[in-house]
């Protein structure tokens, strides 16, 4: 029995990648509801692989348009077991739900803050006065279309039909190419694929500290295909950097690196070596 | 006459950073309240100071616990004309501003999305019900408070004065050493400072493309002292990389540096060099 935490309700672009992936990754298995564990937010849905609660935990990490989703990098940080599975990029198109008649009926939108940031221009541009109210999940806000004309939500188009509402505009994201990738977390050390993943801070008070770990890569010739860099919460100017290879952990030129970041890092974290699908 | 455009209205740690630049590098200068430019959003701030409307913009660029402001990092890349003259860093204490006699009579929450998120653990051990709205800065969010008790603000004790509206409790944010660094934007050529910032993007479809420009400055032993990546928003997997370094662009050192840049980057912008002031 395999169980699933996502970033929930049910018709969140989370359960879209969970779905992809039994699909995709386990074709064998029934695809049963109560394998699909919905929690309200990423650090909860991060948790629950890590307690135990589930097996695996899938959260958006990367969004073509917004960038790197923080909380999920922040709380892959501070996680003791859980390694990167798979990576899932999923399209992602945002629709415009409400029960209004026309768009002039609109006040007010809800949506997850990065949903309504991808839609920012086509908001500005045909309900430049909505107020916007954030909610955990795109899905989430689709419960309050309910109550009344003049509000909407921004979700898929997967939402507007669990939750039985109508879509009154399709596409409405700013870029028609947006795309985000979700990471599979599990407990399990992760099998040998053609990405891998890691991150590490630096010692402190020690100014030409970054140099030495990208060294480390370019002296190697390996090439990084992200870097992100998030703060230690510790003090402006303090980072954790994120990087992505396409490489895996297990080929020798790599292990070999990794000895040698090992020396040049203050904490260093082996996220993964896994797979990309592409959905 | 020197006039700055800030991310407003009056009350915005924005506006803070604005009048403390004033005092600190025009002390000859009155703090009349006509150079003082509110905006409602951080690109019509940079827009203003862009199109000579304003002689400088002064926008957030970075916090201590939440990492770069995207937005800001977005609309320097599109900027034809602007360098950075100085930097700013700025202490964040944030107050919950509410007519309410106590904490269990708020139901909801106004304040920027950044200011919610770096009191999440605050609302969520206090507040865990409390519905949170997004506003396009932290004192706009305070308007709202004087429509009813249930209603709070997340703002500064500045905006809490200026709108005379009683502090329910203060400090609020999660991590006490809470610092933003703003950017004092302008179409001069930046004065020779000790820190400089540059932004590149990376020729298509060359997977080795990021070890080269990060080769050109650890083969001199330049400092970077922050590299930050966002989309390009053409597609997943390619990044505008925004880079710090400790050094003057006039180094005779860094400006080889630059030269060398140029040719293994797709396009490359020369933000500015600057004094950053801490206060």
């Amino acid at each position: 029995m395999t169980t699933i935490a996502y970033l929930g309700p049910a018709g969140t672009y989370s359960e879209m990648a969970a779905l992809r992936y039994l699909q995709l990754c386990h074709p064998d298995l029934e695809l049963d509801p109560s394998r699909m564990c919905p929690y309200p937010t990423i650090p909860q849905t991060i948790s629950a692989a890590e307690q135990g609660h589930v097996d695996i935990a899938i959260v958006p990490v990367e969004n073509s348009i917004q960038g790197g989703v923080t909380m999920t990098l922040d709380s892959l940080w501070q996680s003791e077991s859980l390694q990167i599975q798979k990576a899932i990029v999923l399209p992602i198109a945002h629709a415009l739900i409400s029960r209004a008649t026309n768009l002039n009926q609109v006040q007010v939108i809800y949506s997850h803050p990065q949903a309504l940031a991808q839609c920012q221009q086509w908001i500005e541009q045909n309900l430049p006065t909505a107020q916007l109210i954030a909610t955990d999940s795109t899905a989430d806000g689709v419960a309050n279309v309910s109550r009344d004309q003049s509000i909407a939500a921004i979700a898929s188009q997967r939402a507007a039909e669990i939750y039985q509402e109508p879509i009154l505009q399709y596409p409405i994201n700013d870029q028609p190419d947006n795309c985000t990738r979700f990471l599979v977390l599990g407990r399990t050390v992760s099998a040998i694929g053609t990405h891998s993943s890691l991150a590490f801070s630096l010692k402190r008070n020690q100014p030409g500290a970054l140099v030495k770990p990208l060294l480390v890569f370019a002296d190697r010739q390996i090439n990084l295909s992200r870097i992100e860099s998030r703060p230690t919460k510790r003090s402006l100017g303090e980072y954790i950097f994120f990087i992505d290879i396409e490489a895996p952990v297990g080929d020798p030129n790599f292990a070999e690196a990794l000895a040698e970041l090992r020396s040049v890092t203050e904490n260093l974290k082996i996220l993964g070596s896994y797979e990309v699908i592409e959905s």
